[in-house]
């Protein structure tokens, strides 16, 4: 990490409900402590893979609060803030600015489709001139197939432009290594995730910031051999574990990635209370758990236990 | 309006926000006695043309209690309150049922693509058990275009079946009459409502309830001619209200409606502050809102004066 940006490994962290599909705050400390302990340079809270968008900005701060309480450092977390409502987005990117949050990743207001750059420049503008604070950074959240508002480069080179030191980076989770690499190159010092582990190593190679991905609740320590073989300039050290981590992916992504990786996660602790998930999205069918078992369990993969409770 | 069922002409009502953006609850409560002093039978507050998604749930709650305040009957209101997050449904419907509204009009939550139908379900069945009040009455909202997450006549039946009584109605927003036309005859007693106004007279003849439509901020009484024509057995006296009616959403529907109808109702009022729109939504052009008068003009059509303040 440096000149204030971030980089690395960073888990979009599930979020665990109790069984009246309550925020849990305790397994939620948990689990971010395990991950920093076990691969991750930081934890991307709230977002898709978070359900953040199943949570009300109550919810948000409130769990936001309870990671502090519990002794995650602020600067270690990039916190979803973006909501259709610039109110809301404000808010939540306040208290995560005053919690000491290293970054803010921002998903455009996503109910609206169709609308013009100049209303997205509107809207971001919006919320940084509201907060006001130099010591907020943000990342946008580029997730077209999910949001349906696609952010384009020259939205973000107009956002730069304005608001230089504040607009620092992007998570594209595209899944289009192309629009992932003219982002690194249109913009030096530009921090600019994968929200994909298997393009890691390739973002990596173009200069890229890192990774932020669904994936890495449960493979955080496979992408931290890619990434610090690639900062050591030994790329092929971490061809390895690249292979077995895009394989992991290429397993988990195939259902829905909250549910599944919330099984496994309830599996490897033996704790239930994980399975649970808020609507409209659904736990794994008995069916589908087992065959999601089965392929993890033949790649010889093991997640690490130490710290899981 | 027949068995707790809603039905006729109802606006998706615009909302008025002051040069800060806040919401502007005189201008809110003042339009909405507007639109039942002309043509309205009710007034769907909250929908997409409202910038629903643009409101916290806090500003849409104290726009409801302002309008109570000022005298606007709750069984008029047919309330917006689906939002991304369940616990945000749940606080919004409450509010709605507890200030009497006729029904509440119901997205599913909107974030995540691609959910199952079982996923929907949940989603409206946990609303609907934690709101947990007979006086609710439900109408699902299926914008496909917009929210990405269409409403099949599957999800219909099983939510009808589970919650008969409950889950009352439809609004139509695909701008398909065969849709429309297939819940009406799939669903006895069911309200359909039309989402567009050019499809108000054929719903109607087949069965449909009304329409809630954004055009009806200024089109109201033309409506409300197709209307009672089809209901007095004489749709042949609504045709030309009908082409009228028709013709004016041709023409403001080629620009982005919320805009378009601010512009209209700006300069009808002579109040430049209707123009104020929250982002990602952006007032109309100078050009284009010439362009758009212009061809208003053309058509002869004149707004009533009454009421205006």
């Amino acid at each position: 990490m440096s000149g204030g940006r971030l980089g690395g490994v960073f888990a979009a962290v599930l979020t665990p409900f109790d069984d009246a599909l309550a925020p849990d705050g305790g397994r939620f400390a948990a689990h971010c402590r395990w991950l920093l302990d076990n691969g991750c340079d930081g934890l991307a809270v709230f977002g898709t893979t978070g359900e953040a968008n199943s949570l009300s900005v109550a919810e948000r701060m409130e769990l936001l609060d309870g990671l502090a309480a519990s002794g995650i450092e602020g600067r270690s977390l990039l916190v979803g803030t973006g909501c259709c409502a610039v109110p809301d987005t404000v808010e939540l990117t306040r208290h995560a600015v005053g919690l000491g949050a290293g970054g803010v990743l921002m998903l455009p207001p996503f109910y609206y489709k169709g609308v013009s750059d100049d209303g997205l420049f509107a809207a971001y503008s919006e919320v940084i001139e509201r907060v006001g604070d130099r010591g907020l950074k943000v990342y946008l959240y580029h997730f077209p197939k999910m949001s349906g508002v696609p952010i384009s480069l020259a939205l973000i080179e107009r956002l730069l432009k304005a608001y230089p030191g504040t607009v620092v980076g992007l998570k594209d989770s595209s899944g289009d290594l192309d629009n992932m690499t003219a982002a690194v190159r249109a913009f030096p010092g530009f921090a600019v995730f994968s929200g994909v582990d298997h393009l890691l190593a390739e973002l990596l190679d173009q200069g890229g910031a890192g990774c932020i991905t669904a994936v890495c609740n449960v493979a955080a320590p496979l992408a931290a051999v890619v990434y610090r073989s690639q900062r050591a300039g030994n790329a092929k050290d971490g061809e390895e574990a690249n292979r077995l981590l895009s394989g992991l992916r290429e397993i988990i992504s195939a259902y829905p990635l909250s549910a599944a990786l919330k099984e496994i996660i309830a599996r490897h602790g033996d704790d239930e209370t994980w399975l649970n998930i808020r609507p409209p999205l659904r736990r794994l069918s008995a069916d589908e758990a087992a065959a999601l078992l089965e392929k993890l369990n033949a790649t010889g993969y093991d997640l690490p236990a130490a710290g899981r409770d």
